[in-house]
């Protein structure tokens, strides 16, 4: 299962890709799409959408994975957020490929065992579930590489022994039956 | 000169293209884009991008003009309006066409010459403005056709007329300079 997940952000949006079997994960490709500081508002979402489409064609993942968002510091960067996370949702729909969401601490919770964990901590269990030589970086890609892992796990029950002792308090929806 | 106004939204997304010369205004089209009841929120998101990528490449209008929000109900209203403007944008970024925008009370202040003006008020500027012979219909529609007006006003200067008595708290940010 080819799984490929997404950090968005107006400025800098994290990808990345895990090929999983069962628990074990390959890492296919992760990295971060920016956008030239000079571009317009219009440019910076039309290079989030050309290079998820483009990454999207040539890794022909199962499912695509965005973080769900429901605090933010303010209406106005939620407003701008949302707009970098609907050019994401659209090249995943456009592609054919389904949508999942997850909130923050679920993911957490999926990777680490702990929905309050650091970056460091989630950094270092991605290093370790993916057999990495050092820590994934920038963070914007690790955080797309955990939202990857997260849904994987979910959707292999890992995460329900993960949790064993933590009831998830479950805010995701799943677009997992969306079909185009 | 051609004007394409949106007012974006997850559930419907109303546009409205006008012809203007000087202050006279022509409307070639207005509507609005609705999904079908069931889909999900990446079908609605494809919905208002591809309808609004037809609608711009029929037209061919010199500029796109959206609201600018600072302002919503809460941070998850921020961001769902986020997803739909962030495709809208996109699309007008895609087909080439500088995106222009103004806050909603600009937007008002433009067309009836009050920046708290009715809905009502507006809409029936707007038949006026237009030639037209009854109210334009819907709501979303009759927004996305103020937004064009409202543009059209301060590109030529009416809008300095207008609003002589009332100093224009300038909120609005322009990608009138953007060129993909």
């Amino acid at each position: 299962m080819k799984t490929f997940g997404i950090d968005p952000g107006s400025e800098r949006t994290g990808f990345g890709c895990i090929d999983s079997s069962g628990s074990r994960h390959r890492l296919v490709a992760s990295g971060v799409l920016t956008a030239p500081p000079r571009a317009t508002f219009p440019e910076k979402l039309t290079v989030i959408h050309t290079g998820l489409a483009a990454l999207l064609a040539r890794h022909r993942p199962d499912c695509v994975v965005v973080e769900n968002i429901f605090y933010a510091r303010n209406v106005r960067s939620a407003l701008k957020l949302g707009h970098a996370r609907g050019v994401a949702i659209l090249a995943a729909a456009e592609a054919g490929i389904p949508v999942a969401e997850y909130a923050p601490a679920e993911i957490k919770r999926a990777v680490v065992g702990y929905g309050r964990a650091e970056k460091v901590q989630v950094q270092q269990m991605i290093k370790l579930l993916l057999g990495l030589d050092t820590l994934p970086t920038p963070h914007d890609a690790a955080d797309a590489l955990a939202i990857a892992i997260c849904h994987v796990h979910a959707a292999t029950g890992a995460v329900a022994r993960r949790i064993r002792e933590e009831p998830p308090k479950t805010t995701a929806r799943s677009w997992r039956d969306y079909r185009p």
